[in-house]
């Protein structure tokens, strides 16, 4: 069993405990570690670390850095211990969101494609320790990764010491699914020869110099996967309205009959459109993404899929289950690519991307938050979404129009904070219909989010904020500088952006 | 003569006059034209539809899209006729721009990266006319451009009809001063095969189907070029800040010895930090940017120059008259490419640029407005900073401290209209300091750009915002949703940001 997992004799010797490897980690280091959209993260250390910690009492904290999100185990158990300092590139997990709000943790939310490098530039200082989830070693002693490949390749390059987690709830099969490339450094990186979604370029294991593993540790803790997210009626509407779209694209001859890649974010918009595809006319689909969920395996099954290109598998429970059970064939279709090569604009722009992604809310000129509630309250953070916005072929964003329960309109004068300017969306989508923005001055965004985009219920506001800012002296970007943010103000000290509880019901 | 600039003797025949060519474009129509950043853009042809419309009182008017900025003879004959309903991707025209703040004209502010593929996507509809300005027509009917290509190549290719101006004040020295690539459209793209500045991969003129001119109009009109933009104290000391940032990465080991290949945007700051480098030790230059200026010429003299790649030539009037007599030397250290092409994310970050570009204000979370002064009133628009910042090895915003004699700190707490996201800033600097903002958090940025780039005057009451703003229930992005656009709601009502003129004295 062991030698199946840890092929390379000599490194036998460095199976330990999560206890003693987490010995390996001291105050104030740099720890990156792999893992992305809660999947294929190191469990049994950073749980081993955060209960030695708890226990000393110590004064102990982290910079920790990982691919994208992971799960409690590691964010959600050292931000329990209030272990991290800093923390980057991007989280969605309970604890961790509360220590970055509380102002506990400094967080630094990046474009995912900027991570690797910026380690690999020296950006970010020394990586002091990397752990890294894998399957297996192989003879030559390098890494097989799991269910997400992420930063790990530059991590396992740059880092002083790493430690590796045999996670054996990870099937060997997982084997050969992997395709692994880095990029040079400028100035001698080369072009990435990606030209076709199915392209492998690179080899099926991460290399290392075997001597700077210090310690192996065994383990069988799943993946905590997110339950998945239940597709209602709006989103049904929403993905309804850009399966619409996307069809008059066809027709006008814009894109191809059978589309171009997508890239689609996660949560219940995102399944409901994969839904949807499956149902559609659209065959021999291609996804160029970052994270694969369910409604790919429903996709898969339905004959409708060419390849799917991502760097990380997070299905819920059911689907991990199903995708265990299905491994071979599943395996066929998928190719997971460390994020670098998966959210890089070279790529993206090349292949032609149709970028589908999710806005906390956008304003009537089409710029988009994604990632702060209310301008200050970090949700998760910008992720992929502006690697794959920016370098689309066509990019849209989809929003429910209302949110707690009416009290927040997702549209709104001015967004409180700025992911996505003008200049980088094309399409906005929410229940109610699509505001296509291509070739479109502000002013004439502003009519079409209004009329086609808002909640009935703030259309009237929406379209008074827009005459009254029309007839100011600069008529650009209309904007009443008093009155911008005064709908997010007014919903913190009220509780809703209503004007008046009276006069308009949702 | 005439011989020398159309070498096809089939097309001698579509010679004509500016007023005969004009003719050619109707009411309603896009017309899509050569020109970048006021340099190779046809200028006969737009005058005498101009002086045309303005005789026959006819409602006349037209989408002009056009590479980046053009020159009086265009934009200003056509504005000050009120000639164009809409405009794209960019300008810096005084008429243009009134015509665009007052309402007159729709403006679509674009990443100029943008402005091919949106083309040939089908995303701008159809282009009825192009103009072109070139110095010949070769043997075969091919396109030879002048001192820019921009999007000729693109329009030329998708354009109904194509009207071209030999202008006989460009030099025929010019020719195999360009590199003419298209890229394929997705899923056929392939990639851009330039790994290095110097790379040729196209040919020295743009490929035309001859049957589709239309007319050929002789002239000899200069480009309309801007004054050199005076190098001051001000712009010294931010060059001097700049400069020392530089040198420091390349002690840490962080940039190579002889830098990377730079891109700087135009003006003030622009020109003293090439003319720093000119002082400098940095050795083999090489520039990788949209804009040629007086100072590459500078640098070349100075031996200092690998090799210099841009979409134009656009120095000042005297700038002009040194680059056309010693042409043969210059022309040797220099390529144009189509704007697609020099302002490519695939190409920016594999090469590794340093990107320079200013900044109208930034706030202390380290986000950029580029284009709207208080959020509305358009000056240019965000050119091509944004295909640089956010590919960039190194990405760095300039900008004066302070504006309007001091009424106006460039430094705010939250910018009035957002081009440039905290997820894609990497340095800030002034004439008081700089603000290294790789790996820190909102609020570690909010320190040191108050304290190293804000303007004493202001540093109060940024600091006084700011810890005011930290009190708040969310810490992540401390805001005050109240008061963050107050400065600028005051400098409109007040003509100045500063609270009260008696407290605080410039």
């Amino acid at each position: 069993m062991l030698e199946e997992r840890i092929r390379n004799s000599d490194l036998i010797e460095k199976v330990t405990s999560p206890y003693e490897a987490s010995l390996i980690i001291k105050n104030n280091m740099t720890v990156a570690t792999s893992g992305f959209t809660p999947s294929g993260y190191p469990k049994a250390v950073p749980m081993a670390l955060a209960k030695r910690i708890k226990k000393s009492k110590e004064n102990f904290k982290i910079c920790l850095i990982t691919g994208a999100s992971v799960g409690d185990e590691l964010d959600g158990a050292l931000a329990k211990e209030n272990m991290i300092y800093k923390r980057l590139p991007y989280q969605t997990q309970r604890d961790c969101r509360n220590g970055i709000n509380s102002g506990e943790i400094q967080y630094i939310d990046m474009h995912l494609s900027h991570v690797a490098q910026y380690i690999n530039y020296g950006f970010l200082g020394d990586i002091d320790v990397a752990i890294i989830e894998a399957i297996a070693i192989t003879e030559e002693g390098n890494i097989i990764p799991s269910t997400s490949v992420g930063i790990s390749p530059t991590i396992v390059s740059k880092a002083n010491k790493v430690i590796i987690e045999i996670n054996t709830s990870q099937p060997l099969e997982l084997e050969g699914i992997h395709d692994i490339y880095s990029p040079e450094k400028p100035p001698n990186r080369k072009a990435i020869p990606i030209e076709n979604v199915s392209d492998r370029i690179g080899t099926n294991y991460i290399p290392i110099d075997k001597n700077k593993i210090e310690a192996i540790v065994i383990t069988d803790i799943n993946d905590n996967v997110r339950p998945l997210a239940q597709v209602n009626e709006v989103s049904k509407k929403m993905a309804r309205n850009l399966i619409d779209f996307l069809e008059e694209e066809v027709k006008y001859g814009r894109i191809p009959k059978n589309l171009l890649p997508l890239q689609s974010g996660v949560g219940s918009v995102a399944n409901a459109v994969l839904a949807g595809l499956v149902d559609s006319k659209f065959e021999n689909i291609q996804l160029y993404t970052e994270v694969i969920q369910d409604s790919v395996f429903d996709l898969i099954d339905a004959g409708k899929v060419k390849i799917a290109s991502s760097t990380s598998i997070t299905p819920s429970k059911e689907g991990l289950d199903r995708f265990y059970r299905n491994i071979k064939k599943y395996r066929e279709k998928i190719i997971l690519r460390p994020q670098e090569i998966s959210n890089n604009p070279e790529v993206i722009r090349r292949l032609g991307i149709i970028a589908l992604n999710t806005a906390i809310e956008a304003d009537i000129y089409g710029n988009i938050n994604s990632t702060n509630i209310m301008g200050s309250r970090m949700m998760n953070g910008i992720g992929g979404s502006g690697d794959f916005t920016r370098n689309a072929y066509i990019s849209v964003f989809t929003t429910e129009s209302i949110a707690k329960c009416g009290n927040i309109s997702t549209i709104v004068p001015m967004i409180s904070h700025s992911d996505h300017s003008e200049h980088d969306v094309q399409v906005i989508v929410t229940e109610n219909g699509i505001a296509d923005l291509r070739g479109r001055s502000p002013k004439e965004r502003a009519k079409i989010i209004i009329e086609n985009c808002a909640h009935p219920v703030y259309k009237g506001m929406l379209w008074d904020y827009f005459n009254r800012a029309c007839k100011g002296k600069n008529k650009h970007v209309p904007i009443l500088l008093g009155e911008a943010l005064s709908w997010h103000q007014r919903f913190m000290e009220t509780g809703t952006m209503k004007k008046s509880i009276d006069s308009y019901i949702v």
